[in-house]
């Protein structure tokens, strides 16, 4: 049986110089548990959009990363979480934007993609049908953590000093998400963000736009993660699989040249991508991304910087 | 000096056996209002991006068509809109989505894109950012009519009654949209909307999903209508770019073909594309679409159903 899962827990990563061991094993040890999770789904045969979804519930229960528990503050001191899941073959998709109550919002897009009529579902009415659906759902202090706290005030306090912005990519945005290529070939993807610190409430980024942020087709599932604005205003996830149905392009050279061109576009950030081969792409333009693949085999890949995946094995997890 | 403006008022439109003299003259007449409206931006050298506005913003205005005033009832009684520009060579974009209170909900999308860092805003922080850009608002009131209300009564009776959707495509969703070419060879597009009579409240449809009904590049510009999730699931917009960039198509071939295959997968609609030549496609699916044409010589062509397009002369505007 062959099958492939990707994942990434944001782009950028702390810079080196501030990762501790401690807090390397920690990013480190979430990965290979979101890698796991989705690869226990696809090892019994089971589909590429359930084990996408898996391996984000994984990450958005990992305080570490900007999603679902993680997730940053906006301006106003609140969470306004999205999240978004499409299938390749069946091109169904479900996506929320701009709440805060669903314990894992990638259950929120999974039920707007299963439940609804709907692609989209956004804010109050979102979280109406979210109940509707009985999803489970966290008091706001769930979702509170001191680390995402403390970063909001230094992001306020640099505003009202009208300080240039220097933060690091990690301190501005994250997001999660998953890509996989199930035994029998079908292809999904799934993202979950947290959105950027000190965001605007409203503000929306790719995350919940398909063809930007999240997007699975016949040939490819790209779940990308950094500077949503550019990322929308070039259709990433969309314009790669463009180049590998219309342009004939790997999706290796499709979605490195994609991330690049983001790049140069001022689009910091980097994406997860995967074809019906199970053949997996990790690009970013920044200093790190945290991401990992597994397969068959069940071996668990992570990496953080611009080193090679290290492999952790099924019984150190 | 060489321009062109498209534009559409929502497909589908009044069944042609429900379509009185009368209506169908104040259809056309809005239809050549906006088409006027944008053409006087464009005969003074003006951008393409600004004929856009001003021609949603003409069509927003009048309640014949679904967007800002005329805007559709959600299942709460509420009105809820979405509207985005972009501007194609500078991939410059703004959306609003769930906003219930700026007059014209095309200028909020203007305003994000020109007076904010993000893309997309969403309802209550959208509606604040509004505020503080110092839009014209209106009371609720101003977006009530009387036929909207008639057509959401009678859905939720259908509902309530769990009779068959019959209505024709007009009752269920409409949108307008522009597209123009500038005398510099610039494109834009503008697309608004009060989405899906009935709709659940905090569903967003395609408009505001940048690469699915709203689009704008160097080589195209588009604005959709229609069933805004199946254009979602397809990236509509930006699969007509990516056709004529990768795949050497021409506009017209390239959007008549994804609007063909929009339809066979229950993608009821159409949309408004033109290229950098200033040529225009028209294409839709359904039995109709509100649309019209115009160029530098000032003359406003418009149509509803699968017949020619008609001239209405300048001095009958």
């Amino acid at each position: 049986m062959r099958f492939s899962l990707a994942i990434h827990g944001g782009a950028g990563t702390r810079p080196r110089e501030a990762m501790t061991g401690e807090a390397e094993a920690g990013f480190r040890a979430g990965l290979s548990r979101a890698l796991l999770s989705g690869c226990r789904v696809l090892e019994k045969g089971g589909p590429a959009l359930e084990a996408v979804t898996q391996a984000v519930i994984a990450l958005e229960d990992d305080p570490h990363f900007n999603a679902g528990r993680g997730s940053v503050y906006t301006s106003s001191s609140t969470h306004e979480m999205d999240a978004a899941v499409m299938d390749g073959a069946s091109r169904k998709a479900g996506a929320v934007a701009g709440i805060c109550g669903p314990r894992n919002p990638v259950l929120a897009a999974r039920a707007v993609m299963e439940k609804s009529e709907n692609v989209l579902l956004i804010g109050q009415g979102a979280m109406a049908f979210c109940r509707g659906q009985g999803l489970a759902f966290e008091e706001s202090a769930y979702f509170d953590t001191p680390e995402r706290f403390a970063a909001l005030q230094a992001e306020l306090e640099r505003r009202r000093l009208k300080r240039e912005d220097t933060r690091d990519d990690a301190a501005r945005h994250g997001t999660v998400g998953a890509v996989a290529c199930d035994a029998a070939g079908n292809l999904a993807a799934a993202t979950s963000t947290g959105g950027m610190t000190g965001k605007l409430p409203g503000r929306v980024g790719d995350c919940p736009v398909f063809g930007a942020g999240t997007w699975a087709d016949e040939s490819c599932a790209i779940s990308a993660t950094g500077h949503g604005e550019v990322f929308i205003r070039y259709a990433a996830a969309h314009e790669i699989a463009a180049r590998m149905r219309l342009g004939k392009q790997s999706l290796a050279k499709a979605a490195e040249a994609v991330v690049a061109e983001l790049g140069i576009q001022g689009g910091s950030g980097g994406l997860v991508a995967i074809d019906a081969a199970g053949e997996v792409a990790l690009p970013f333009n920044c200093a790190g991304m945290y991401r990992g693949r597994i397969g068959a085999d069940g071996i668990a890949w992570t990496g953080i910087y611009r080193e090679p995946l290290a492999a952790r094995e099924l019984s150190a997890a």
